[in-house]
């Protein structure tokens, strides 16, 4: 899969003269993410485009191509593909639509499409579906035009749907929340959701993925592959009811699934599902933070109203508020001399308008042993306190990752401060009380452990002595032999059937008898393909 | 309760020359909001402020004042309460904080406070409150510094938090949604939500009425009121659990009540009760739009994605999703001959980028009489059709209102393109297909009629017949007697049991038995107050 998303060089085969021309903008967005790689532009009708050649064939290219993008009329792209092929061109991402979505006619051209793929050993991404961003080095395919107003960070998305898609990269823009890698995988004929999440539990780029489901393609994959992480996984799935069915089966050729089925299997394997973008947006913003080791919290607020609604809120998603000790209660009264605070929880911070105060009382409160994480309910207008408060709330985060313990803010300000500090602070904050408590709850209630076998690289993948075998058989010019392909599995931490290697039949006979059971025998020979 | 919104002149006492004064903020929210009465200052310490004298008290303003804004240290307000009084100010709104709902100390000075106010019949909103706002004559006192960024609109505001009532008039703002007038009630220690429901129910400028409470002050009351009027009123009520209680004691003195028995009670006279400001918000949306007089949905959508979660919010909320007939699928295909639209509902408007076909479709879509409303899902990328969106989703609206069905719209774009939507279209959209799924569940379940009796100004309020006998006693300088003052209530549509004057024992026999049943006698004299 890292070809997709570290191509040296890319081929974007759709583009023409036309204003209009969808494919154009494919290219535009290769600049606006600044692309580090090579771009060649081709189209049926040549011309020049961003003051580059547009071939007229791939096969006009001089130089190699790691990456086809196609985005042609849906009848030419198997000839394509064909000429791709061809080329030496082993990853494409198609993005045109019009195939098994449509029906019948479009299922034909995916046939074509496949076996032209297949005969090159192709791996490609779609059809119908707007391709990946790699905002590492620029790689930025969709054919919407994009603004790069992505922050790196370690959040990738895998989304069935490119509109869906577009709409979490827009999530996370405006939360400031950073994005690693993007694919939209569209009608999914090649690369699936499981491809694609195997390589992104590996990149060391990412450490949560988001993925946007109208159906699984592999179950049983996808929850061996949970299973075999600890990064996060949060899955939004729709496609649940009767009424979706035709609309999903006409989207992106998905068919539904039995959905009370579904979720069990998810829950098993702690992948964090959700109905709805804002749930899981809610979810995505406590994940950075310190675990919630409890369900004691403390609520300091600004506002009573707030305070009286995060209560409710609290009893609502089964939290407790810590009753504050007696000595916690005097030590703030005598520091603070604040006739209005309440000290209850949550403490209402009232007429008390000093943030050296509200630091101390934070770093306090978190201190409290029985203080498992904090809801920090903040209300300001951003005439009177803007600096003060954006200075506050950055430090909010500090206090919180210094205490190991989580805080969800919760901000009520005017909208235009509001999305100022979306775009700068360093963590999300949440809008109202109900929001904040929801995401902590979530937070607490999501296990994911590593289940069962440990991750295969953790096992041991020995890549010396993988390279070992194969550099013997590429040096001897000859295939892997049975006996050096079952060893690499073994090296790639991949179980096997026990076996072993006799070079006469009474060998064969003493390993048989040690193996036990019953026993096949397979030939070994430089000249013999393997056969069972 | 006209007197606090349409004073000719206010007093704002506690104003000071430091620039930390925060009465000084009421009177930047004046001028902000461009008050059209006279302002006067007063502070104990004199001096000048916005190019103003500083009264050092009440008395020494020279004219008559009509409103009282006090934010002074609560162990002054009674004394300076009676100066107002003394002053012959009807009307204060008393921001301070520190009474009743801080302890016994606080309660003592509340009863100190009322004395003085009812000394002098003064009606005050407080303590402990914001105060009010009136879009329609500038009448802004929040002590918070405010920007009059609010469109002027139908929807008012009653809120006993002042920081909840700030949250909600920043959701107004940002969802450009207009307001009318605005009240912070606090500790409601004299005028509570039932005297300002009954001027909202009654104020012209007033089509909607939100409400956050934490305690409900008369039930009765509110019931009555709210079953006299066809305004809808949304009643976000919080503090409804045990964690919840002694913070909105501490914070607005308020004593929560059975929530079950509360909730029962509102739905009884079609009071739409919310728990969270998010979901009223999505109601307030809808609101204005045509009723939606049915069950039946068509789902128009640019983006397949939402358009399966779209289709799965309608089953979840209840939907059906009417089935196109075929003379109207065949009439799209034949029209606009768009291959990638899928013919269903959903209705997948694909990669047909015409915003006039969208309109013919959105009309035909309409005319069709199985439809009751309509989600119209539309994914854009700004860079590339700003314009022609914004004006095809102004064009949205008119289609709706114009079939006399509405039309919940889910925009998907950028957040900067976003907060232009929201700042500009004349009506609000949606950013997730379950939110405008959600807020057209309510619209479809939401039923306020006017229940039992009919409205007081309905029934024929006679102003000038009360003012007639009014007057009269007046002129001849006595108390009203019991047959004027049982006339005066029927001339306010007040019904009142049957009543005859009789001017003699015989007469009052006569009268006694054309009415039938049990009667009771009354004596009329100028020289007796009425007793039974």
């Amino acid at each position: 899969m890292r070809g997709f998303f570290e191509p040296n060089s890319v081929a974007v085969i759709g583009v023409s003269e036309s204003p209009d021309n969808l494919a154009r903008r494919i290219v535009q967005n290769l600049h606006e993410f600044e692309y580090d790689g090579i771009i060649y532009l081709v189209g049926a009708r040549g011309g020049r485009a961003f003051g580059r050649r547009i071939y007229k064939s791939v096969s006009d290219i001089p130089d190699q191509v790691d990456l086809a993008v196609v985005l042609i009329p849906a009848r030419y792209v198997p000839d394509v593909i064909e000429e791709c092929g061809q080329k030496g061109i082993r990853r494409a991402i198609i993005e045109t639509a019009g195939f098994s979505e449509l029906g019948k006619e479009g299922k034909e051209l995916e046939m074509r499409l496949s076996e032209a793929a297949a005969r090159y050993d192709m791996r490609f991404i779609g059809p119908n579906c707007i391709g990946v961003i790699n905002r590492a080095n620029g790689l930025a395919v969709p054919f919407p035009g994009l603004k790069n107003v992505f922050g790196r960070g370690g959040i990738s998305i895998i989304s069935q749907s490119g509109g869906v898609g577009l709409d979490y990269l827009n999530m996370l823009a405006s939360e400031n929340l950073g994005l690693a890698r993007f694919a939209s995988i569209g009608n999914k004929l090649d690369v699936d959701e499981c491809d694609l999440l195997e390589f992104l539990i590996a990149d060391e780029q990412t450490s949560i993925i988001c993925m946007y489901l109208e159906s699984i393609s592999d179950g049983r994959r996808l929850m061996r592959l949970a299973r075999s992480t600890r990064k996060p996984i949060l899955l939004h799935k729709s496609n649940t009811g009767k009424l979706a069915r035709d609309i999903a089966q006409s989207h992106t050729a998905a068919l539904s699934e039995d959905d009370a089925v579904v979720s069990a299997a998810l829950e098993q394997v702690g992948i964090a599902r959700f109905y709805a973008s804002n749930t899981l947006l809610n979810f995505l913003k406590v994940l950075p933070l310190p675990p919630l080791r409890g369900n004691r919290l403390a609520v300091l607020s600004r506002s009573g109203g707030h305070a009286v609604i995060c209560a409710d809120a609290c009893e609502r998603h089964g939290f407790s508020l810590v009753r504050f000790p007696r000595e916690f209660l005097e030590e703030i009264e005598k520091h603070f001399r604040a006739k209005v605070i309440r000290l209850t929880n949550p403490l209402d911070l009232g007429d008390l308008f000093d943030y050296d105060v509200y630091d101390r009382i934070v770093e306090r409160t978190f201190s409290l042993e029985d203080v498992d994480g904090m809801v920090f309910l903040h209300t300001y207008v951003s005439a009177v306190e803007r600096e003060a408060s954006r200075a506050f709330l950055k430090r909010l985060e500090e206090h919180s990752f210094k205490a190991g313990k989580p805080v969800a803010a919760c901000v009520s300000t005017d909208s235009e401060e509001m999305s100022v500090l979306r775009r700068t602070l360093p963590h999300p904050v949440f809008t109202t009380p109900e929001d904040a408590v929801a995401a902590l709850a979530l937070k607490r209630d999501y296990r994911h452990e590593v289940l069962e076998e440990p991750r295969v690289e953790q096992a041991g993948l020995d890549i010396d002595g993988i390279r070992e075998i194969l550099s013997r058989c590429e040096a001897e010019n000859r295939p892997v032999l049975l006996d050096e392909g079952l060893r690499v599995l073994e090296l790639a931490g991949i179980p096997v059937a026990r076996w072993r290697v006799a070079e006469s039949p009474d060998e064969a006979a003493v390993h048989a008898e040690e193996l036990g059971g019953q026993v096949a025998m397979k030939l070994i020979a430089s000249e013999v393909s393997h056969k069972t």
